[in-house]
C-alpha cells in the first residue's frame, strides 16, 4: 500500500463539530463525490475517500484541517493532482489550502525542477550574486526591435533575458519570426561579449500548436521559456519538465492566477500557490508579484512565496523565486537583503526610457545588486 | 483599423480622480506594461495601448470602468485574448471583470460553440424538455461498473451520461479501457431502446496525451467531452470546438476556478466566468454549482449564469447552461420553473443509492421534469 499525499486546510467553522463535519465534507467531495452511505465498501472506502487526518483550532471561528488522499486518485499526473488537492472544494467559501505534501509515492510520480537554482546558475554562469532579467516589451513593435533590446541587456550583464508575458502572436512580431530573431541576437551578442545570457521566450499559441512551438523555441537556441500555468494549465509546465529531449528551464509567470491568493479565506497560500505547485509543476523559475511594485503583495508574502521555493525540504529541488516589479538602482540593496542571492530580479519598464542605452541600466543594475 | 474589444470592470476606488488613474492604470498593464512616458508614439500609443472609454460612479467607493483593446494585442486567440482582458489585472485588489464584449473582429476571430442548444437536442433527440444528465461515479471502480451504469441511466431515459469531473487515470480505470467500454455499453444500450443518450467522458491524462485522448474518445464514439478549463486552460476547450474533424460537444466543468467568483471584488462576475467567457471558449454545456446544492452560489448568481449562456445576444449561438448538485425529483418542478426547458440538469451521487436500479431513479427524474 503507497503512502498518501496531504492538503492541510484553513476552514471557516463555528464549533470544533462543524469543523469536523467540513473537513468529512471535503474529503468525500475531493475523491469520490457521493454521500457518505453510497460509499462502497472496500477498496473505494478504504483507499479513495479521503481520510480527515487532524483536525485542530486556529483561532475564533478558524480550524486547520489535514486530509490525506490516495496517490491512486490522481492516477500519477500534475492536472488530476491539482484536481484532487482543490478541484470543486475551490468552490467552497472559507477554505484555503495552506501547505501540500505529496508524499513519496506521488512525489515520485510528479515531475520535478530539472535544473532548479544550481542548474540555472551553471547555465548563465553566475555563480554567486542575484541574478537580473530584464523584460522585453511593449507589444506592438516588430522582432528587430525586440532583438536590438535583447542584444543591450545582454551586453549589459543580464543573466536572462525574458519575453514579457503579453508577447505572444501580435501580428507585428509572430511567435516564431520574434523568437527567431531574438535567440540569433542574443546568440551573437553571446558570442560577442563572453557571456551566456539565457533567452526566455513567453510561451504562446493555440493549444494544439504547444508542443511545435516548444520545440521551434529550442531550436532556435531558446534558453529556457516563460509559461503562464495559470492560462495553459500547470500540466503544461509539466509537459516542458519532463521532456528530456526538449531539455528547457521552465519560468512560470503569475498572470490570471491573482483571484487564487487575493482573498484571504479562498484560495491557496502565497506560497503554496507560487512556490510549492510551481515546484510540483517542475518550474525553475517562479515569477510573483515583488512588495511595493503595482500589486499589493506584502513582505510577508513575498518571503512565504521565497522560502517555498527554496526550502530544502520541499519537492525536488530549491527554484529560483522571481520577484517582479518595484526593482530599481536605489532599492537594489534592500531587495538583496530581502531575497538574498538566490533570486531572479526581473527589471520593468522604466528600462526602456532609452532603448539605445539599456545596456548602461542593465550594467547600473548589476552594479547596484553587487554593491548592495 | 479593425473595431476594438471592450473589458467593463468594476473598481474600488475613493474618488472620480482615483478611479479614472486605476481605469488608465489597467489599460496599461494588460497592454504595454510599461510607464506612460516609455510608450512609444504611433502605432503602439495610437493603438496597441488599451484605452479607457468611460469611467462611471456606481456608489459609494465603487466604479465601472470600460477599456477597450486592440484586438492585435491579443493575436486572435483565447488564451492571449484572456491575458489582455485579465492576466496581470487578475493580481489586483478590488477589481472584478463583469462584462466582455469580443466586438466584431475578436468576435470573428475566437472559436465558436459548434453546437449549442439546438446542436445538442438534435444529437440526443431530444426536441422539448429539460435535459437530464446522470453523472458516473465513484472514481476507484473498474471500467465494467461505470459501463453498467452507463447502459442503466440509458435504459432511464438519460440525454447525457457525464462521467465525474474526477475520472482520470486512475489504475483501477484507466482513460481508454473505461471509455471504450462505457462507449460500447452506451451505443448497445442506445441501439436496444431506440434512444440517442450521449456519452461525454471527462478528459483527462497529461499535457502531451490530450490530442491522442480526443481523437481516441472520438473513434470509440464519445458523444461529446467533459473538460476543466481551469485546470486544462481554455485554450484546451477551443481546441476541440475549432477541429472540424473531430466535431465533438463540449461541456466545461467549474472544478479549480472557484476562486475567480467567490470575492465580490475580485475575479469575474458569476455569468461573465459561466457563460460569456464559456461562449467565446467553444463550450456548448457550461457545468456550475446549483443554488440550493452543496457551494454557496445564490439564485441571482445561477440565474445570471444561465442568461450569459442563454442570451441571443451573446458570442456565437447560445449554450446550455447545466445546473450541477442539488437536483431530485422532488426539486423537479422548482428547478423547471427557474432555468426553463433549455438546461442540462446533473443528477448526482444520490442516484447511485442503489447501482442496479439506476434506471428507474432515472426514468423518476425524466418524469418529474416533465411533469413539473
Amino acid at each position: 500500500m503507497s503512502d498518501r499525499f496531504r492538503v492541510t486546510c484553513r476552514i471557516r467553522a463555528a464549533d470544533a463539530g462543524e469543523a469536523a463535519a467540513r473537513a468529512e465534507g471535503i474529503a468525500r467531495e475531493q475523491t469520490v463525490e457521493i454521500p457518505r452511505d453510497v460509499v462502497p465498501p472496500g477498496h473505494v472506502e478504504d483507499e479513495i475517500l479521503g481520510r480527515v487526518e487532524e483536525v485542530t483550532r486556529l483561532g475564533p471561528g478558524i480550524w486547520q484541517a489535514v486530509i490525506s488522499y490516495s496517490p491512486e486518485s490522481a492516477g500519477g499526473e500534475i492536472t488530476q493532482f491539482l484536481n484532487v488537492v482543490f478541484g470543486n472544494s475551490s468552490i467552497q467559501q472559507g477554505l484555503r489550502v495552506t501547505a501540500i505534501d505529496p508524499g513519496r509515492t506521488m512525489g515520485a510520480a510528479l515531475p520535478r525542477p530539472r535544473f532548479g537554482i544550481a542548474g540555472i546558475r551553471r547555465l548563465c554562469g553566475r555563480d554567486r550574486g542575484g541574478l537580473i532579467a530584464p523584460v522585453l516589451k511593449p507589444m506592438g513593435l516588430p522582432p528587430e526591435y525586440f532583438a536590438r533590446i535583447a542584444a543591450g541587456c545582454v551586453r549589459g550583464g543580464a543573466d536572462i533575458v525574458k519575453e514579457d508575458h503579453g508577447l505572444a502572436g501580435q501580428p507585428t512580431a509572430p511567435f516564431r519570426t520574434r523568437v527567431a530573431a531574438v535567440a540569433r541576437a542574443v546568440a551573437e551578442e553571446n558570442a560577442r561579449s563572453g557571456r551566456q545570457a539565457l533567452y526566455f521566450p513567453n510561451l504562446s499559441g493555440r493549444a494544439e500548436e504547444i508542443g511545435d512551438n516548444l520545440q521551434f523555441a529550442k531550436e532556435a537556441r531558446a534558453g529556457g521559456i516563460t509559461v503562464m500555468p495559470g492560462l495553459f494549465g500547470f500540466g503544461t509546465v509539466a509537459r516542458i519538465a519532463r521532456d528530456a529531449g526538449l531539455s528547457l528551464p521552465v519560468m512560470t509567470h503569475p498572470a490570471f492566477l491573482g483571484p487564487y491568493v487575493l482573498a484571504p479565506d479562498n484560495g491557496f497560500d502565497h506560497g503554496t500557490l507560487f512556490g510549492t505547485i510551481q515546484r510540483l509543476a517542475g518550474a525553475d523559475i517562479s515569477v510573483f508579484p515583488n512588495v511595493g511594485g503595482r500589486f499589493g503583495f506584502t513582505a510577508a508574502e513575498c518571503r512565504q512565496i521565497a522560502a517555498a521555493c527554496r526550502t530544502p525540504e520541499g519537492h525536488g529541488m530549491p527554484i529560483l523565486p522571481s520577484p517582479g516589479g518595484g526593482m530599481s538602482a536605489e532599492r537594489a540593496a534592500d531587495m538583496r537583503t530581502m531575497y538574498g542571492e538566490d533570486a531572479v530580479f526581473l527589471l520593468g519598464g522604466s528600462l526602456l526610457k532609452e532603448p539605445d542605452r539599456i545596456d548602461e541600466a542593465v550594467a547600473r543594475m548589476r552594479d547596484a545588486l553587487d554593491a548592495g
